[in-house]
């Protein structure tokens, strides 16, 4: 076996260099050090996956987490026979789905990877999957050494253990070097080893060149004793960066390099006679009766009635309704980091515990799980404080590379939470969650709109934010009014308006009162409710524009980015747009005082809506 | 001595919970269970500091990481006489400087806090100073177990060991208890010493509310001994959270919460006789030279001088010019995160070794460590793939609390980066830092632009954000063109402008070749290069406003939040304005493919124009 394996090893390192030669770009030194481990993996029968669908429920799944090191990956199939060579050799081209680190793109990408540090979350999501609906999958997490810096790694770390997710394997790869030079740890193995059983995970420390001893660990870790014993494991490999080729083996500066032509023949020559009909294959998947996995729930949600003028906060009607959304869908999972009596994601964790997932003060963590449950088609729920969502903010970029189906929700925006201060408001989060390709970013004012919004991300393919505030606020809409993705709501107009003044969230409930104080003066303004942000309601706008003379967008965020960007953007518009919004550093005060010192309360709409209409 | 300490732990209890229920608000609980721990540290003399001089190099730093229970940290003070009892009373009000969490606004704030998980790393830069600047204070962190979580954390920690921080003191108030229930670990403090002692550091498990346990350790951590051992030292205290009063003790559901009047009464019966009258004190800090400290130098540093139409990247100008800049000023600080042959800080790690930080793949830490840096006066420079700045989000949003100056630079920005595909690609990163308070965001786009821009950054006090790309560029500027914050460049006009094209960086060198190819048509455009984003250029807008008919903005960068909306929301223009951007989701491929595909290339402005002059 072994010295057929060997015979695997030669070809993929075969395919590795052609591949990026052929491509003069890529990461050859790094897929390299690699060879074994994935031989073994994938040819000597460990990794179980069925090849002819690569979404079959109880497929093994692949995560690299070092993606850069996908020539070894796409050579792995090409091994297989699931990918051709000629084909392999588009690495890196434009209309190739064998792209510079894996994606979507390809069949076999389970997620996409590149931003160092994420995939070991991500394989946690999976791992959780497989633990809630019943399957006995594994999940394999490939990481380089030099992303163990990462703290994404060591929040994944912590977590993995305290769930117990015996069904979870990393192989770290300890090439030793990283970039532009050595790593922190370098080949101190054993150092590497503490760290991971003081987090809880059985760690084999082995030679990654030694077939034998991989092989080994991997009979172990697969073992029926070892498979169920509560802890996740990881192999902890010494390697060299290069392996196999003198020049570059255990050399700086080679890293995300390509050989040129007469280089890749000097390598040629050292590696040998190369099998190139070696045909690979992997075990294939237990049975599983995937049916009975759905769980299926014959439930219709509904959502929960609130009665108008009375007060609830956005944040507690996300938590009210999502219960009942769960209550009726299983494939919902629901994800906390240490705040779910805050977002109130807490009725979830009370009446349907098995869908909800803690994830404690780790909010990059929350957000690779959730998008390791989405990879394995969950619905992820996940919220968080708004201004803490900024931590995850590479997690979510990626998500949006791994086609998620995230539904975020962050609370307590804004400057109007109040006395906690600065470092508790979100004042960016619209234009951080804006800036996801084909997102859409909903903003509630009231209990009844925010069942609503949160029913529109529940039908929603794809990365939903949902801005919920702090403060109470009272019931403006009627249970049986409709909301969709795209739309707004015109509040209050007449054929006397002069100006529009649009708004969301608690900046609604202000322009609401400057309504009121404006009228009595005779002062007629049309009030809209932009609830979509994300998109905008285009039309409103236009006849906004075309109606009456001016227009204010007035929110509690920043300029740069938020609702009045991306209404002067939206094209939509054909004169300047007046902007009440946080132009200023907050701090602590009370609600009604940070309001008004950022000038985005009743008052400074008022002023505002007379100092324009003097023009 | 400690029946001492036991007053003073009884008068900081006192204190914590007066100003909480004063304010109605704030985290009680939180604070009291590090009572002892404090009141050992500052009131018992391992705490030195000049208390009349906040600001004085060598006094010992403390950072509250967990923010939240700074009702502890402000009573201190006011125990040690410098923040009277009816100040301490105005904790959490708009005119006070005793904010929710900790700011820069109290003149004891070492650095904000309030985001959990940033506080060691901000230390970290501290003690770093420290070495780096030849000084004996000790920079004391206090976290909670909560935090422990935070993946930033065990950056922290990895980074803090590896450059053998023995000057840096973490205490953990093990407290058992989140905002929501029980942390991972719970009371499992064997498990947090093994974490930490593989992570490097000297650890002490003791009972946190055992005045002669605490002061043992800090005798040891503090002895001559134990002070240049190279590790840095971490206290793991078992706590209660809300001790000293038994209904609030160990108690869930009192995260956050302020006692109401009655239950203060209650309160303050248990914890007996109180003597307000006590005065604590702090030992001096050692006196230092401060003067031989800052090495100064008389050098003078000049930008590099690129000769017209050659070829170079901005991101290696970038290292080019910043180690001119280096050599000169022995307060800057470079930092890099395993990145630095790509952003080119390479040629400062080569020169100048002290004054360049490797964070390896950290970026939260790395910012972090600028962060704490840049409290004690020095100015960071830190580096990495644009893209994984959003890794750090968090911390750039948190180091705008902290006044901090951090010259943030970004390379590998946009779609034009080519083969290595949408993970590597930033095009959300000018919507990122535009959305920082009072940022300034710059965009060269050749050599010399990139030396000018870098020089204004090194001078401007504030977080600046240069965004540098991966080709090399030819060079458009001659050396002794100025640039200015909040300026531009008109580089092609005439009297026949019909169209004013805005671009930066590579897209600029698109606009001039759609120049070229339109001007042999007879078609005349404005070619304005909008290298500052942040502030812009409004009197070269509006001009262009009133002097051309139409206006294109062209970027490399999604439309939301980039340089289209800045132009946009601006106030400066009349008109509808045409956006080229980033709009599809990327992928691998040549840079000239992709900016086909994504329409903002030469072609593409070309084909607009033409289209925009037909209506």
């Amino acid at each position: 076996m072994s010295q057929n394996l060997a015979e695997f090893c030669g070809l993929l390192r075969y395919l590795i260099l052609i591949s990026t030669t052929a491509a003069g770009t890529g990461h050859p030194t790094s897929s390299l050090s690699a060879v074994e481990l994935l031989a073994t993996l994938m040819f000597d029968g460990y990794f179980r996956s069925d090849l002819s669908s690569p979404s079959y429920a109880n497929n093994d799944r692949l995560i690299f987490s070092k993606g850069h090191a996908c020539p070894l990956l796409y050579s792995v199939y090409t091994v297989l026979g699931v990918v051709s060579v000629d084909e392999l050799n588009t690495l890196r081209q434009f209309e190739s789905v064998l792209e510079g680190h894996p994606t979507m793109r390809w069949q076999f990408t389970e997620a996409a990877t590149g931003s160092l540090g994420q995939g070991l979350g991500v394989g946690a999501g999976m791992a959780i999957n497989a633990k809630y609906t019943g399957l006995d999958y594994n999940t394999w997490v490939i990481l380089g050494d030099s992303e163990m810096a990462e703290g994404s790694v060591w929040e994944a770390m912590a977590s993995a253990s305290y769930r117990k997710l015996d069904n979870l394997i990393a192989i770290v790869d300890v090439n030793r070097l990283g970039q532009r030079g050595e790593t922190m740890l370098g080949h101190n193995t054993e150092m590497y080893r503490q760290r991971c059983e003081s987090f809880g995970w059985e760690s084999f420390v082995i030679d990654g060149h030694d077939l034998d001893m991989i092989k080994q660990s991997f009979e172990t870790i697969t073992s029926d004793k070892s498979k169920n014993n509560g802890k996740p494991k990881i192999i902890i490999a010494t390697t060299f960066k290069g392996k196999g080729v003198s020049f570059l083996e255990n050399v700086e500066g080679w890293h995300g390099k390509a050989l040129n032509l007469e280089q890749f023949h000097d390598a040629e020559r050292e590696l040998g006679e190369i099998r190139t009909d070696l045909i690979g294959s992997v075990s294939l998947p237990h049975p599983t009766n995937i049916v009975s996995q759905t769980k299926k729930t014959n439930k219709q949600s509904s959502l929960v009635q609130y009665k108008l003028h009375t007060n609830t906060s956005t944040r507690k009607s996300y938590g009210e309704n999502l219960v009942q959304l769960v209550g009726s869908d299983p494939s919902i999972m629901v994800l906390d980091a240490e705040m779910n009596n805050s977002t109130f994601s807490e009725f979830v964790a009370q009446k349907y515990p098995d869908q909800f997932v803690e994830c404690f003060i780790a909010e990059q963590n929350m957000i690779s799980i959730a998008t390791g449950l989405s990879c394995r088609g969950k619905k992820p729920f996940l919220s968080t404080f708004a201004a803490f969502l900024t931590r995850g903010f590479d997690q979510i970029r990626m998500a949006q590379y791994s086609h998620s189906n995230l539904k975020i929700m962050g609370s307590h925006c804004g400057v109007s939470i109040g006395p906690d201060g600065s470092s508790q408001m979100a004042v960016e989060d619209i234009s951080m969650m804006r800036s996801i390709h084909d997102s859409i970013v909903l903003y509630p004012s009231d209990g009844v709109s925010t069942g609503k919004l949160l029913s529109l991300t529940n039908d929603f393919m794809g990365i939903s934010y949902l801005r919920c505030t702090r403060a109470d606020l009272p019931v403006i809409y009627d249970n049986e009014e409709t909301f969709v993705i795209g739309g707004s709501k015109t509040i209050q107009t007449s054929k006397k308006d002069v100006i529009t003044v649009f708004a969301a969230g608690i900046t609604l409930h202000e322009t609401l009162k400057a309504y009121q104080a404006l009228q009595s003066q005779g002062i007629y303004i049309r009030v809209v409710d932009l609830y979509s942000i994300k998109p905008l309601d285009i039309e409103v706008i236009q006849r906004a524009d075309s109606e009456t003379n001016h227009l204010i967008v007035v929110e509690d965020h920043y300029r740069e980015g938020g609702i009045y960007e991306a209404v002067c953007g939206s094209g939509a518009v054909s004169k300047a747009i007046y902007s009440l919004a946080v132009t200023k550093m907050s701090r602590s005060g009370t609600p009604a005082e940070l309001m008004r010192y950022m000038g985005i309360d009743a008052e400074a709409i008022v002023t505002l809506v007379k100092e324009v209409l003097k023009h």
